[in-house]
């Protein structure tokens, strides 16, 4: 089955197209999500028919059109339930009437954390497991849980997405975006280092302020050199997401923790810590959970895609 | 259909004839489940036959029997997974082959948090709703999760009944029986509050260090009274306890968190708070959670064992 595959993110789309889990083509474009998705609509349209051309293809060789997108999705209606700065005219938009209309293809729409773990379970880290969960660290933290083979979406399409926003600090939390106090989110990710930083008496006296972007990648390297405020926000916010992991364990009982995102380009200090902390604070007597980093990164979502059309469309 | 349950406690055997969602008769045992659950199933089988004579009935006029048990259980195949100190045989017992020897009926048998749910969910509080959460205080902190009208399990039994060790707080947090730390169950439940009272200064001078039983009606009782240990405990536990129903919002999706257990005598002071904590800080755009009180009280389990029965033996 080929299918045409996007991932809206909020500052650029990645669009492939996808067969029997393989990216035959992609290209990236910029999603200047702030300006709504519409416009963006020729500009996918056109991607595909380019990728379609390049493959000697046409979109009626094509099954439908697979779209990970960033917000909570009604699954079965394609509905886009809430808006978080990006992309803001989603909700009213109907997809699959333009997905009809221009290229004559049935469309499936899903968060894009789902995604990424749907597509490490078909084909990447998840792969021969049915019990598992994935944490991908980046500007937020995403996360989805897939139980006994069933992706979890609950009534509406909140199931599994949230994790980030399950509390970690009761008391003394930090305010989160989601209008929730302590979330891991708030605690340890990348829009939320520069507040973190800032509060360190020791921020102004390290490396870190004199990096023109404060992001994960330049507290890892500047705690590697042993800079005393780097190395705290890293223990910080390896043990946050550890607790989080520990958390998902308890939350949806998988075999497999999946770690992706941005973050875990620095992989080599942050999964020892995380397996040390689950190995020694999850509570599961059947046996040990693994750790494990994600295998198809930026793909994840796209190859995800073909799933998807299959599930929402099984009679294609 | 008329089936024998049974809620194997701590302390104490609740043991019943269920028909059509009523608890038809019902008496009360000693457990003594120190002593494992073996030297109770005599017990246990001729308190059902007696009540089944009190109502002119033999076991062959029931489907089976069920069993809520306190621990971590494949529903499938009826094993017992962990143990926590009560019942410790019951691991190494076949309760079908007794169940089959001794009344001739199926035996099914799972968790006694989640038979507090299902209870709920087919009889009380949840009655019309497919997507709840439960959260029982009391020793520990039980929970349980419904997801679009399935009882969430997971491949090892523990998804949705662990919601009282996901930790809400990531440093600093307490030790947990589980192995986890900062679990809401360490931070406010009956099994760890004289540790939590006596870790305070005021502890010595309040009227909680007089009572003979220190447990959570003693707290609430005193903080009417303006004790100030008692006051803070209290706000402490319900602020843990309102920041787990917005975890388990978050986690599981539901329209309605149902609350029980003992420490829910103190219901007009305990929901009114979370349900302000829930109305402020869950993310769910969707709508509001309702926060209601369980109706079925010691009886849920009793009452859920006719679905479980069912559900195991669908050709009853």
């Amino acid at each position: 089955m080929t299918i045409l595959a996007c991932d809206l993110g909020g500052t650029r789309m990645k669009i492939g197209v996808v067969r029997d889990g393989s990216v035959l083509a992609q290209t990236v474009e910029p999603a200047n999500s702030k300006a709504g998705l519409a416009p963006q609509l020729p500009v996918l349209k056109a991607a595909w028919l380019r990728l379609l051309g390049d493959l000697k293809l046409a979109p009626r060789d094509c099954a439908g059109i697979s779209i990970a997108f960033p917000s909570l999705i009604d699954a079965a209606t394609g509905r886009v339930l809430a808006e978080y700065g990006k992309y803001a005219d989603a909700m009213g938009l109907d997809l699959r009437a333009w997905a009809q209309r221009e290229l004559g293809l049935p469309l499936a729409i899903e968060n894009d954390a789902r995604m990424a773990l749907i597509g490490e379970w078909r084909a990447g880290a998840g792969r021969g497991v049915d019990n598992l969960v994935m944490m991908t660290l980046g500007t937020g933290l995403g996360t989805c849980a897939i139980i006994e083979g069933r992706v979890l979406r609950g009534k509406h399409g909140q199931a599994g997405v949230l994790g980030g926003h399950i509390s970690v600090r009761y008391d003394g939390g930090r305010a989160c975006s989601c209008g929730n106090v302590g979330c891991a989110e708030a605690e340890a990710s990348t829009a939320f280092l520069a507040e973190l930083a800032k509060t360190r008496s020791d921020f102004a006296a390290s490396a870190l302020a004199r990096e023109p972007v404060l992001d994960f990648a330049a507290v890892f390297k500047h705690a590697a050199a042993g800079d005393a405020c780097a190395v705290a926000l890293r223990d910080h916010s390896i043990q946050v997401w550890a607790t989080l992991a520990v958390n998902l364990i308890h939350a949806y009982d998988p075999e497999v923790v999946i770690l992706g995102g941005g973050i875990m380009a620095s992989a080599e200090v942050i999964l020892p810590a995380v397996r040390a902390h689950v190995a020694r604070h999850a509570h599961t007597p059947w046996g040990k959970v693994q750790v494990v980093a994600s295998q198809l990164s930026d793909n994840a979502a796209l190859v995800a895609g073909e799933w998807l059309v299959k599930e929402r469309f099984p009679n294609l």
